[in-house]
């Protein structure tokens, strides 16, 4: 155990791979766009929690949040980002690499 | 987007789901056993946080440390247990099951 390998698990971004990060950005992948009800439903987080893990991914362009009201309730409309989407193909190529090298 | 539908990423277990874990799980997965400056070397981490991220796995029960001597030098070897490897097989289901809802 001298010889020097890479690092098995070197291509997972902290912004995306986070669990209730990669579970917003999977949702908004899906369907297109998803209110802040239905995400809070959905990744089972307090109010502050899903605001604080949205403002991460729109700090860094992977979504973007757009407010408005639909009936008297405002709502906040998140929608992924082409940069948001190329992240999330980096993190399905990474899990892809690391689940095919135990199933060799 | 009004119906409830499961959270994508709930299997996701931080304790192993954080790569620099996920890394030294998958190379004693794969080797049985590494020594402290093998693993410092692979993931590319301090003494410190190495040494943070062995006492998380081992407080979990996921691995086993062993402290020795070879030649004059103290070493710590790292072994993965049964709970380990059931944690990283879990995990690994997990990003296949995340993986295939995208290959669909």
């Amino acid at each position: 155990m001298t010889t020097a390998e890479p690092h098995p698990a070197p291509d997972f971004d902290e912004l995306v791979h986070q669990p209730n990060r990669l579970g917003i950005l999977v949702v908004l992948a899906e369907a297109g766009r998803a209110d802040f009800s239905y995400l809070k439903g959905l990744v089972g987080l307090t109010d502050g929690n899903l605001g604080r893990h949205l403002a991460v991914l729109e700090e860094a362009g992977l979504i973007e949040l757009r407010k408005g009201i639909e009936g008297k309730r405002p709502r906040t409309w998140a929608t992924i980002t082409r940069r948001g989407r190329q992240h999330l193909d980096a993190e399905l190529a990474a899990m892809r690499t690391l689940v095919h090298r135990f199933e060799k």
